[in-house]
């Protein structure tokens, strides 16, 4: 039966969700490991689902690897403690899931890991792990469509930094304990006619990033995580995700270096809302349910649905993750 | 029954599909007139649906007057010639709209109306009716929000002429056969802490308009009509109507002046989906028929769906409708 | 000589330069009093012109108030401390110098000028002098032309508070210790066709502010102060001022209410650059000084110089006045 | 003393202006070929500027190949015909541009250029010569200083084609007549922290496009001709051009492919007015002449000076870049 409900499938791009439904919520799940937690009087509620084994994989019908779920229902909303708080969290988590990958490569990999694990992002001013690294940032989707805006707007304000060893000399980063930040905005296909993937592997392959960064718009199931949910995840971007045009996949295969996604769910696809409902029906009969969605409308797929707020919503997640990836990389507050 | 279906109300803009809610095609309303037509040749369909009394208002839910609709797959397609003609008809119906108000109110009224009806809109160069004629055009909705800014999207290319009388002297735009036009772009609520209706209100009794025209998005219950459907009225802008935040009234109540609107549906209510599904299921049964209003969560009737083109539809939209306002107020082409 | 050397004008719109171009800096002028300041360990050097008469107004070319510079080459940068600092320092005086006004209006004016002499932006948590009252701000200029963006980027981040009156009920605000907040971006004539003037007289007519903050870029003579000063005054915009299109006046007198102005030079006429350089040759003659102005090109009094990070400059600031509008208003930090 | 006037560089994007330079306008440049002409009847007056020879490079400062330059003050304005009339001999001359590169490379080469030759754009509407032709379109610039935005405004209407191919079966957009058009608009340094160079280097070498045309905002000599002239050139972009940031090159060599750039000027240097205004002065002596560079404020050589409309200059002349790019490629208009 868990199969047959598993056979209606209503896409989200996030794993907690994906995780969630299955039936039972005790039930363990052969290959997926699960942690949820909350620090001590913290706003934000941390899941971790981590996705170990082929198996794994099949069920959840997403790659091997770690997705790691912020929520915090105070991302949508004005208040700037909760704010701050939440980019600071956010942080941390970045910063503890790019050195881990970074660890393994590392000769000296124990260095950043350990600092993190000791401080927390205040006490690191100095000391980052991200010193004279080559990272790249992306913002995937279209600046002109509000829900797929995330990643453009993320990249508005920030500060990128590759250039300053051009202009001022090589190891001028690395001395000042930054990172060697470049960031790009590709565009989507209906304005460029190429694919993100064809745009990002050249530009991998000319200036050589030891990672890449991925920031992007999620489609959720539920219209309550919409712009209050934050993923991170060592994956890269599968096909077919995100918001708008279905996206190629931009992952450690395609471009060479690992690649980390950062996503915000901004819609609900027209789908998820129609079955939402029906389910909800106490006087439906069960053979009916097997049959509707042979009738739903074929528009439907395409269609989104986003809240009336979305705008404020992207601009201020926007800005969080802004900050939250200067706060991890550069080690400090960068906030006007 | 009847009377059954109309209590389930799922909200549109448009007056044509309000009339389509009722049963049987063929059926009339009393006080409410319906004329289709197809000029030769035309890609456009046309449909006028006048609210001629109070009885007619009460069964439509909206108020007196004129709705007239343009329909035409190809606004939201990429072929050039059909977005001329889809101009150029527009230019043509709304020329007349704002005349025959005009006509009421002129002692001279026949000048105008009486060049359109003979000549359309290429013979019309020299005399457009509007000549010295003070008009404000009004951009409502969200420049921020991507189905919420056909209004503000059609105000960036317009061509404005008032301040040229201040320039080089009264008279100077009536010599040149041009109107004194101004335009504005209120803003949203959330943006200004005001409402639109007291924006407008300060500034038509300031700079004293004859006439005010009104561009913005609308909601429509059927996804095949977003971004495919201009709908032209003399009832100004009704309370609760629009995208987003839900507008308050512009009115020749409470502006003073005549107050015509120009809407484009780009938005179809979540509820709206929802209700077409369930509608469409065979093996529904009429007693649950009745009832699954009540079990549709109420967040859905804040959300919105939208197709994912929704930005390049509103571009080539806006430029439609702007093209059309320079053609039925100055008489001529103004592409570039 | 010096009457002669004031007949050769060059537009600035900062007191603190028309002050300057007087010979002689101990020297007196009749009618204008100025004080200089820099709390100690500041970065920000403030000079306070107060044009006290007519014989100082004349002298100065400038209409009787206070003008209050902020300076600090590091609004430029990008050092975080010191735009915080900037920020604060600016909300400090941003307050000072609309409650002062306001203490003459009220009947109890001694309530919010004492808290704030007394503690700094950091102790009025609670009470700012601007719980419940009805402030108007305005974002001048176009958001299309770079340098003449401040005011209405400014804008985009403001938060306005007028309408939750509206929706949650009368006194909500100010039980809250929050003004009523409204905001505007009227936009230029050539996209309006009507004066700023004009649109914000109908807007104050219908809203009815207190009081009106305009906000504008301005034109300085000298290249070292593009978007490194602040300038505030109680005179509103004189006519001529501003970048791009020369500003009517929108002064008390005009709109009815009072008018404060904050602006930021972010550009230096071309003029100005051309004097600057004549009058630094050594080889210059004197008889040929009086005459050079004659063979400029007239051209050059439309142009304007603008430095090629003018975006960057402008971006930075236009937060900077946004946060101190925040702190002076809402008595706290709103930094995301 | 052509040699001495020659010393003094101020700087200048265009060939023509270049040329111009040389005293006596009669004198020929060893290495350099002019021609000049008007289309009867036409509003566009045309030069072609050829350098031949290492010799002419190096009187011109330029490399060899070849500038075509397009100059018609109606640019500027606002007749509707004159715009499209401009469009249309720019989509002459960039058709014919292309063509000739393309000839040297095809075996049968005579083909497309014969056609331009005979017939002009409106006889071409089923053969461009570009049919099945793999070309990027590249906008460089800043997108958010109004005038450096030229190339990232001329792209936003741009329509793309290569992703067709992907979507529809290799051959769909040689069936059809249309060229495999991809299009990028990178971003300037300070926010991406790459060069555009490594950038496109990137995208060239992953989506192999047969030919690069580079769309920029200019430097001129001359404020007369601030949006007011296009240049065409086969030479690409040189290092230290433009505005803003000063490019590095790309160019057949660091490309790989050949390399196309059309420019327009938008900004003139302030050294540049300066300098006229000292030139214009009778008193002045030449003595002095040597000498007053050295005085010149080194802030100066990174000012530029725009007139006050050079957003409603930019939108126009973008869209005519566009327009006449639509028509040269695809063989049609393209309007709306």
């Amino acid at each position: 039966m868990a199969e047959n409900e598993k056979n209606f499938e209503i896409r989200t791009d996030l794993a907690v969700e994906e995780r969630e439904s299955f039936p039972g919520d005790g039930g363990e799940i052969a290959g997926v490991a699960l942690r949820e937690w909350r620090e001590s009087g913290s706003a934000v509620k941390m899941t971790e689902v981590q996705i170990l084994d082929e198996h794994g994989a099949r069920a959840m019908g997403k790659p091997e690897g770690v997705y790691l779920t912020l929520e915090a229902d105070g991302m949508a909303g004005n208040d700037e403690e909760e704010a701050q708080e939440i980019a600071s969290e956010f942080a941390v988590q970045l910063s503890r899931l790019l050195l881990r990958e970074q660890k393994d490569a590392d000769t000296d990999g124990e260095r950043g890991e350990k600092n993190r694990e000791s401080g927390g992002i205040d006490s690191v001013k100095q000391e980052t792990g991200f010193e004279g690294r080559r990272i790249l940032i992306v913002g995937l989707g279209n600046a002109f469509v509000t829900p797929d805006a995330l990643g453009p707007r993320t990249m508005a304000n920030l500060r990128v930094t590759r250039h300053l060893d051009g202009q001022f000399g090589e190891g001028f980063c690395k001395e000042r304990h930054l990172p060697l930040l470049s960031a790009i905005v590709p565009g989507v296909m209906a304005q460029t006619g190429m694919e993100s993937a064809e745009i990002l592997k050249g530009i991998v392959g000319e200036t050589k990033p030891e990672m890449v960064v991925v920031i992007d718009a999620l489609a959720a199931r539920s219209v309550r995580r919409l712009g209050t949910t934050i993923q991170l995840t060592d994956t890269g971007i599968h096909p077919g995700s995100g918001v708008g045009n279905h996206r190629h996949g931009l992952t450690r295969e395609s471009l060479g270096v690992p690649v980390f996604a950062v996503g915000v769910p901004t819609v609900v696809s027209a789908t998820s809302i129609v079955h939402d409902t029906i389910s909800s029906l106490e006087t439906w009969e069960i053979e009916a349910k097997g049959g509707w969605e042979e009738h739903l409308n074929p528009e439907l797929r395409d269609l989104y649905v986003t809240p009336p707020d979305i705008d404020e919503r992207i601009q201020r997640i926007s800005k969080i993750l802004c900050e939250g990836i200067h706060r991890a990389l550069f080690g400090r507050e960068t906030r006007l």
